[in-house]
């Protein structure tokens, strides 16, 4: 393993970082889109990039499926096969596996699984994990892991802790060494105190480029995911980039920035965007909602993305009434664009020994609510 | 009306020339993009605009429904609206009327339908569909007009030309005029001669900014198609630039501008697109077909698109399998960069005089099919 995180920072318990790969360097806080079978649904990697965002996240349970790991490979890896030359973080397939899959079954090995899109079987232990994000040549490799539901029943959640530890061990065993490229952890137990500090010693005693929270953003509330972070956080090395799994609304980003973390994913700003749900500055708007059948001004008028320099909220609106893709493409674009814009204020924020301020005005502006609507 | 065109050249019955309108000038032979609602449905205006497309066509039908024309006339127009500030062309909605609304019934004073979106009822008279391509802000506003089928029942392709000759003369009388916007007059009369040239001549005596041929492409044979251009062109003046409406394949295109047209509309290349059907120059191709699904060359190696400077076939048959919006967005780019090389190249040997040789090699490089399977 041989990722190379630079810590520039700290303000409070909110951390300024660099983490360095061999397709380029992920400024932290970071924001991950999700690019789950090889493409952020709508847009190119072009507009991706110009949103900010610096790193992808690819999904190896759908890419192993279709178009299958090693296509990808005599393609030439994911990133010429998107043609995304930026930094690229898989996840290990296990997510998926139990949210997705069919008639799968679990054991110490690994999981068996049912395609969702043919139901043919296929085979994912921690070894096969680490093959398949070889081939897709993924920057940072996620460890196969048990991710449970919440709440989770008595015991499940320790056992799936337990062996979740022995697999980061197994995928530690089979990562190929090479410069740019690394192995993330990943942090189980649940919300269980105890559970997520021996989960934490024993990854930290094997090793890793980072670490990685996952079994949260799994239904639990906001409060209890950051109190999580806040027991979890302080028992991982303070120089590796932590990573907060499947994280969130931009409210649950602030949040846990303040925690500590450096790293998210989540479908959140591409799925609204394709549902007409649109993120600003003061607050969550549906795009199909007839208050802005009239309205002149962007959606939001305080954004610099491509979407707010030349289109109109009426505009906006219009296409998704008619169900025209442009819509979806336009507002993806935007919600993008706002994530990145508030990891980029995360950032300054901190360096700046600010980060405080900025989440107060940054709560205070989501409270207000939408611009009042448009008098033609 | 005030649309000025240059004829700049002829290379036998192939014309080069130049339309100039109030939002920038048109080369001819031109391809206009179908720009149906508002959008050219899955792309940017930056993107049409950077494949080449100098006009685009608007529907005056769908606008009506919705979002409503005098709506795009409060919000600043259709350019405005969509963000296209070249010129825009609109139909005059009697197609669409004819094709997809519900209950019409046509006499001398108009059409009386309702909506296929709503059921509500709807009223177009020649001089309210010059109204709306006014408030939409066409540059060019076509007449309505009554496009019967193919094959036509003996007595109705002469009662609707007549019919479409008066509506004609109407939408002249309620035409405004202003600099740098201009309305068409569109020929009827089926594949009858005499009735093509009455409809010509009846025109050309109420005098219109550009003739459009209507009721083709409705299912004849492209011989048919060819030889009513070859009885109808010559009867037009010829100082005033020639559209065929709703054509068509790029053979098509190649073989009406032969025959002196100087426009065509067509929403082959972006349907097409959205279908996985690309163009190249070896003809056209499936990008769902199995044999793409390890090709590591572009959809065209030939083109110059940014869909194939950057994509290998197997990733766009990838998108198209994994019904991911990337794989239209991708193809309908393509088609239409390609649609618009072969215009540039008409253009371009009409101005040498060597437009019979372009279209030999042409039909000869379609001819030879697509390049033969790649060998992994």
């Amino acid at each position: 393993m041989s990722l190379d995180f630079e810590l520039l920072g700290q303000d409070g318990a909110a951390r300024r970082g660099r983490l360095h790969t061999a397709h380029g360097t992920i400024d932290t806080p970071a924001f991950m889109p999700v690019g789950t079978v090889g493409t952020v649904k709508g847009l190119m990697p072009e507009q991706v990039a110009a949103s900010g965002a610096q790193v992808l996240l690819g999904n190896t349970y759908h890419l192993m499926l279709r178009p299958g790991a090693e296509r990808v490979a005599r393609l030439g890896g994911l990133h010429r096969f998107m043609g995304w030359d930026r930094p690229i973080l898989t996840d290990s397939g296990g997510f998926q596996v139990m949210s997705l899959a069919k008639l799968r079954s679990i054991d110490e090995r690994g999981v068996e699984f049912k395609s969702h899109l043919d139901g043919s079987t296929h085979d994912l232990t921690p070894e096969r994990s680490v093959e398949i994000q070889d081939l897709l040549d993924s920057n940072i490799t996620m460890q196969l892991d048990e991710c449970i539901g919440y709440p989770a029943p008595a015991g499940e959640a320790e056992r799936a802790m337990q062996l979740s530890l022995r697999w980061a061990e197994r995928c530690r065993q089979a990562f190929r060494d090479r410069a740019g490229y690394g192995l993330f952890g990943i942090v189980q137990g649940s919300v269980d105190e105890t559970l997520r500090q021996q989960s934490a010693e024993g990854l930290t005693a094997i090793g890793f480029d980072g670490y990685a929270i996952g079994g949260l953003a799994v239904g639990e509330p906001q409060a209890t995911m950051l109190k999580v972070l806040n027991f979890t956080l302080p028992a991982l090395p303070s120089d590796k980039p932590r990573y907060l799994m499947g994280v969130g609304t931009p409210d649950d980003l602030v949040k846990a920035v303040l925690e500590g973390v450096d790293m998210f994913d989540c479908v959140m700003p591409t799925r609204s965007g394709r549902t007409a749900r649109g993120y600003t500055r003061r607050g969550v708007i549906n795009m199909r909602n007839a208050r802005h059948r009239d309205d002149p001004r962007p959606i939001d008028p305080g954004c610099a993305c491509p979407a707010c320099g030349t289109w109109s909220r009426a505009y906006v609106h219009h296409l998704f009434r008619a169900e025209e893709m442009l819509g979806p493409i336009l507002l993806t674009l935007h919600n993008l664009y706002y994530y990145q814009e508030v990891m980029a204020g995360l950032r300054r924020a901190i360096e700046i020994g600010g980060v405080q301020d900025f989440a107060a005005r940054f709560f205070e502006e989501q409270a207000q609510g939408d611009i009042p609507p448009h008098e033609s």
